[in-house]
């Protein structure tokens, strides 16, 4: 039998799934689950729901208590947090070198690696300087990642992954679906969903 | 040095609450702290956010996985579950009754009860037929409960329990605030707020 398995959805501009990215590999490990790294672009999700901007902006008491409550968990979990001065940041970019990565074999790197950028540093992953030195840092061919995440193929595969997160009922990020289809949303449920998934459901 | 508190902010027609209330007892005597029921109206913080009605109703995308969670959740902790067919129910009259049982003594175990009622045996709890019933088994002074939960000062005191909700920057319930003024939203962090107020922040 396989390994049971759970489909984490993301977008680089959502500031839980920094917590969710830092802890979903080791947690699933540990539970003996096969995670799956889907980003995608929550703007034409949040779109189809009448909202043009982050709800953590449209809503200021909510998006005030996030930042404190990321914070907090940051601390909790000993990852490094500075609240980025821009926010959202347009997360197409590495959204689409991710799913480059991810077929290389360095995606989830990469992944992790541009949240605790944005989240822990404050640095812009819209910039492609930013990207450049994490594809660097984790010793891939710079240049030709930066070009394959522009190829026709590549942007259409990840408008397909954001219809795909759309089709699922995917509302918001981070998101995480079982082989069965139960659909969780939210990093403070994590464990709910390793649970589900474990039970093959 | 006495016990560090925890302030649970909820309203009978919230969801989450339900789960929350369930749990929040046991939880807390187990970790030493004193927990504070602070039942309050959602519907004039929703109003000054712009809705007019339940956010699960307005983004039905959110809506029908929030049914389907509180399912899960519920199948977790062996709490019964049945969908109301009425939602959001109007939370007045059992928010009133709860003020006067907290400063009375059966105040938590009436505020279960009513959630209970309402999201396990798909019950009205706007209506006073289901609120007597529960006084009743709770062995309390039924018509005197519920003469005092419309009396002047009793409404008065929920006016200024949902000002102070607002005050602290609650926009949604379940809510957690622990004497160091930490606000945490949602029922799934529930561990976080109790290890936060164990520290005395």
């Amino acid at each position: 039998m396989s390994a049971p398995s759970l489909d984490f959805w993301f977008d680089f501009a959502s500031t839980y799934s920094y917590p969710a990215a830092a802890r979903i590999g080791p947690l699933a490990a540990e539970a003996g689950i096969q995670v799956r790294f889907r980003p995608f672009l929550l703007g034409p999700i949040f779109k189809a729901q009448g909202w043009d901007n982050s709800p953590f902006n449209l809503y200021p008491a909510k998006g005030r208590n996030m930042w404190r409550d990321l914070e907090r968990l940051c601390e909790e979990l000993k990852l490094p947090f500075h609240q980025p001065e821009t926010f959202p940041q347009n997360s197409l970019m590495p959204a689409r070198v991710a799913l480059v990565g991810l077929a290389q074999g360095w995606g989830e790197a990469f992944c992790v690696e541009v949240f605790r950028a944005q989240f822990g540093s404050s640095r812009r992953i819209d910039e492609p300087a930013t990207l450049a030195a994490i594809l660097s840092r984790l010793g891939t061919d710079v240049q030709g990642a930066l070009a394959s995440a522009q190829s026709d193929d590549n942007k259409a595969r990840l408008r397909a992954e954001t219809e795909e997160a759309q089709r699922l009922g995917i509302f918001g990020a981070p998101s995480f679906v079982t082989a069965g289809g139960e659909l969780f949303w939210g990093n403070d449920g994590l464990a709910q969903p390793l649970r589900w998934a474990k039970r093959g459901q």
